[in-house]
């Protein structure tokens, strides 16, 4: 399998992705995708979309904001527990996540446990630690008439007003779930899917677009019969699994279901499986799928004094559905998809580098070429085929530069199913050369045919 | 033309829009999509991106992160300029912005011309103001380990970890135009487009979707040779008629093209036009196009030491572009398309609220309904038609509720331009009723040719 840097200088070299205000030094933990990285991940995403929601009579879609009223955090206790365990070295002032420069403990670790560790710090070399504070991983912001002085000459103001950038989207969803109700009366089981930003303050984000600050979510909370979980959890999960597959060209071998154990799981959850991704850094979680039972709508009747009661059209039941959440990371996926398809391979003694992208996946469907740039002739005849192609498929592209060679090369690169060639021949029998990606090939093809 | 206040209640009322975090009391200033709204905003940012980046090989798509190096914002100006002027009563310490409750004055107002308009508290009345202080509009937060204590006892760690929601989607624009010309290597003119979230700490939110804190923006940057921006210009300003016209279905006759005066401009623009919307609530702003001269470049250049020129691969020619700014908010063009849409007329004697949207940015194409829900034979019957239907169009729905003439105006409300019944006659001859949503005429049609 390919190794993560070498994907990483792909991305940059060929415009998927760069650092994120990159011009400026960067901002840590923040990405930016370029023309082709913009062209991958929107098909990604619409590919979800039109999966999980186009192709179904029973998931809504809804965009929520990503500044909501605090009592969302209130109530789904991300203000109480969305925490990782931060020390500081009393000598050099470095701040670190515990748990990640000691051994052997968890999130959860009390000062007297990591100073029983005997960790010295990453940066001065000293052991000189303070407490373990609790690092609420939520970023904060001020909405209103809040100045910046306010937090000194006027707390309350500036506490009042504080808000955040939702850590994930949820949040949006279990929220808006009475308006869907209200508005649609749908019956159960239904889905409400969103796709949008989360923000997460990893105080060391690492390991490229896997764990970043800011990111795309892609999830769906089924709302079921308390007594048909289990049922719709396998059917999602088989539903997920063919996703995986069948849109997104992943091998499932290289997918590891843990099925999360009861120890694991969060206290109200009767089955979590993660779907853990054997990354080029190694195994990540790429999705989770979680039942959740009635925990997230009972903390909001709770918290709003509403209630999140659903009334059975048929039965006239009563009663707070339950709810089985797949939830899915963009940029896990875009990172999932990239490996599967990064491939190094020899042809004629020579390396290259090919992504084996889905066809309908790929930024460009077809590049179409003349032989040499410098025959209008060529150029004329090849604009013809270009323009013809582009009304059709629309992902179409153009290289005229250096030789053809090269141009297979950049075209591997960035995984172009078909290149197609416009060379002499082409003005006399109006047939074009087509090599293909994966097997290098070429094929004469009569452009009527194309 | 429709009131602004039916517009936001049909909205409420069906499913597109509600107020964000409703289920606690709301958040000033923003606004959730719902099922309806999110299939109305994804056809209209689908559509736009198809029409300037899709259908074009000279525009390319970037997706940056919302979290940026606040060198970013040095370089821009907004750390700087991006302020209204908040004044404090000093008696019941409301907080206002003084250009919107004084007459006849502007955002750069003084404390003392504001006091020389004898303005009273609009809340309680007195007239006793503190000095106007600049009020800068972008979200702040800390990025990394800050704790929130640490605004008090470690303020230059805090200050040195600022950073900013996003003002506007143009700078992650410019800060990759570097990426892209390396990347890509473009033939001058050429276009970056971005679509994505942009936030304003808005002092006081009003006017619907209008003026909201967090707003979806999709913008272009353009850039052009020097000498070549007036030509350029024209190009994207008749790009942007038709496309408003063709693809919105927009009535040019509602938008007022103002050619904002020299006094008006930014100081560095020769040239910039407003598209002055007619919604229901008055004349605003529904997108700008500014000549942007090689302002943010230069910017840019200076900030960040890079060098921003481009090389003209024909001529060999170096200088820094000109750029062309098409500007527009997604939930502007929103209200626009929604505003445009609402009609109430008069049937038999009823009046009936339907949106005229064009057909396909109509969230739902068709509506298949079986005349009576409780025989089998016709929901069976119709069951088959609504399948068939989907395959082809995706937007289909299915309404068995109620009588037809109720589910009859509820899909004229939500602008679905077909509604097909299936009855009795139709499991003799196999034909359907197709009433039209603008005229409510009734066509019987045969199955197959649907």
């Amino acid at each position: 399998m390919a190794k993560l840097e070498d994907i990483v200088s792909l991305c940059k070299r060929r415009g998927f992705i760069f650092q994120g205000s990159d011009i400026y030094g960067g901002m840590a933990g923040t990405w930016d995708f370029g023309p082709l990285g913009v062209m991958l991940k929107k098909k990604i995403m619409d590919e979800w979309w039109n999966y999980f929601v186009d192709s179904r009579n029973n998931i809504y879609g809804v965009d929520a904001a990503i500044l909501m009223n605090p009592r969302t955090w209130q109530a789904s206790g991300h203000l109480e527990t969305f925490a990782d365990p931060l020390v500081e070295c009393k000598e050099c002032k470095s701040r670190f996540r515990a748990d990640k420069i000691a051994e052997g403990i968890t999130e959860s670790v009390t000062t007297e446990e990591f100073l029983a560790t005997h960790t010295k710090c990453p940066v001065c070399g000293k052991e000189n630690w303070g407490e373990i504070r609790k690092f609420n991983m939520m970023f904060s912001t001020h909405v209103g008439a809040v100045l910046p002085e306010d937090s000194e000459t006027n707390p309350e103001l500036a506490a009042k007003n504080t808000a955040y950038l939702r850590p994930e989207t949820a949040q949006g969803i279990f929220t808006n779930y009475k308006n869907v109700v209200d508005t649609i009366y749908p019956d159960i089981p239904f889905g409400i899917a969103q796709v949008g930003k989360a923000f997460r303050n990893e105080i060391s984000p690492r390991d490229f677009i896997l764990r970043d600050r800011e990111c795309s979510q892609m999830e769906i909370e089924y709302f079921v019969r308390p007594d048909a979980w289990e049922n719709e959890f396998e059917k999602v999960y088989k539903a997920f699994d063919n996703f995986l597959e069948s849109r997104m060209g992943l091998d499932l071998g290289n997918i590891n279901h843990l099925e999360v154990a009861p120890e694991d799981r969060a206290h109200y959850s009767k089955r979590t499986v993660d779907f853990m991704f054997n990354y080029p850094n190694g195994e990540e979680e790429l999705m989770g799928l979680a039942y959740r039972t009635d925990f997230d709508l009972q903390n909001i009747q709770r918290e709003s004094g509403k209630s999140m009661e659903y009334r059975d059209k048929n039965t006239g039941e009563t009663f707070v559905p339950h709810v089985i959440e797949p939830s899915i990371g963009v940029e896990r996926l875009f990172l999932a998809v990239l490996s599967t398809a990064y491939t190094e391979d020899e042809i004629d003694g020579n390396t290259r580098i090919v992504l084996r992208l889905p066809e309908h996946l790929a930024p460009y469907r077809f590049c179409v070429s003349p032989l040499l740039k410098n025959r209008p002739e060529l150029v004329e005849k090849a604009k013809e085929v270009y323009n013809k192609l582009r009304e059709k498929y629309t992902y179409v592209t153009w290289d005229d530069s250096g030789n053809i060679g090269k141009r297979y090369r950049k075209q591997d690169e960035i995984g172009t199913p078909k290149c197609i060639v416009i060379d002499f021949d082409t003005l006399e029998d109006n047939a074009v050369t087509i090599r293909d990606r994966d097997t290098t090939e070429q094929t004469r093809v009569n452009i009527e045919k194309l």
